[in-house]
């Protein structure tokens, strides 16, 4: 890694890795940027493939025809998102609102975010071994979104907001087109990087181990 | 995250974490193990929905049964691996050897590692906005292996030596009826953790950002 990267430890980050959603149009300098593009290229990958490559979208046209395909997808899903809401308590609601007040804003300016990663990938350079189980697949992102949060984990280490989102696979033709993406690589996940227009990152709510992980067997308490 | 994390910067713990295949029988203080799940738990997820958990196999008689299913699936998916090794010049044959020797004997042995983590999902908690793309899908992927690769650099962070492998999905049934794992969850990975037998974490091999990461558009050079 170049010099000059942050020194908190591991453990202070992976605690206050928020998504941030208000990002600030200032650019990211170069070095900034190499380093949290670094960290990705570092992730493990099945047999050491590195089966992805990320597209940095800096150039404003682009950005802005990312933004436009992003605006109805997010319309969409989160008109979705808000019908649950009346469900909730008012303490998980007023939480869920403001998840969704910010949600919106990146639903309008995602085009604004200085730098925007395409995450691409090839099955063809992976070995998917639950392809075939009669069950939804999701072992070809083992070697992709390790890189991913590398590259978050990263640009929390700078200060620079992010949120991995991955609803504009369903654009996902419109978006290999606009990038020029050749027919064997996918998308799997776009994520704008900023500065943080608020407050930035900080204690995230997250579950507690003994509610995540089981001891020996399924649903039995973990003595540690 | 508990006191008495290990304080080397995210940088550091990126470019040494290696794959870890030959473990230590010797147990993982609890400590230790409790700080490689926090830092799972602390990953984010699609809508912070944490749609994953870990069975932590610490049982002798549980980790010998995984250990046996293991061994057959190493033992095919090693023998088409080492067909490749001819294709390779000296020093990249050298080098896959090393890995495919140090693999053989985690086939072995993957029932000694002290602690073997079961990752699983659920689909049913999860936006899988690539499911009906007619090609592979990955995006499910996005909410389990950003945990994944938190307990893997927490792991690496504490000494602790490990590896991802998904050869274990060939035996979903088998896995799912030892660890009791209820019908809508389904296994996506398995880790063995121990201290390391040899030299442990250091220097990697990955491709540079050049190779990774395009500027605005695929295959442009990233200027940065």
């Amino acid at each position: 890694m170049s010099d000059g990267a942050p020194a908190a430890t591991l453990h202070e980050l992976m605690r206050t890795q928020r998504a941030i959603r208000r990002l600030r149009k200032e650019p990211i300098p170069d070095a900034v940027l190499e380093r949290i593009l670094v960290a990705g290229a570092l992730a493990p990958s099945g047999g050491n493939v590195q089966p992805w490559r990320v597209v940095v979208v800096r150039d404003a046209g682009l950005r802005k025809a990312i933004g436009d395909l992003y605006r109805p997808q997010w319309a969409k899903y989160g008109a979705g998102s808000r019908k649950g809401l009346s469900a909730l308590q008012d303490d998980a609601r007023a939480k869920q609102e403001r998840m969704l007040e910010a949600a919106d804003y990146l639903g309008e300016h995602m085009g604004d975010a200085p730098v925007i990663l395409v995450v691409c990938f090839n099955p063809g350079h992976m070995a998917i071994t639950d392809a075939n189980l009669g069950r939804p697949s999701v072992v070809g992102g083992g070697s992709v979104y390790p890189a991913v949060q590398n590259m978050m984990l990263a640009a929390r280490a700078e200060g620079v907001g992010c949120v991995l989102t991955t609803l504009l696979c369903f654009e996902e033709n419109a978006m290999k087109n606009l990038l020029r993406i050749p027919p064997e690589w996918h998308t799997c996940g776009v994520i704008p990087l900023g500065f943080p227009e608020r407050g930035g990152y900080g204690p995230t709510s997250r579950r507690p181990v003994k509610k995540l992980a089981y001891g020996d067997r399924w649903g039995e308490s973990i003595k540690i």
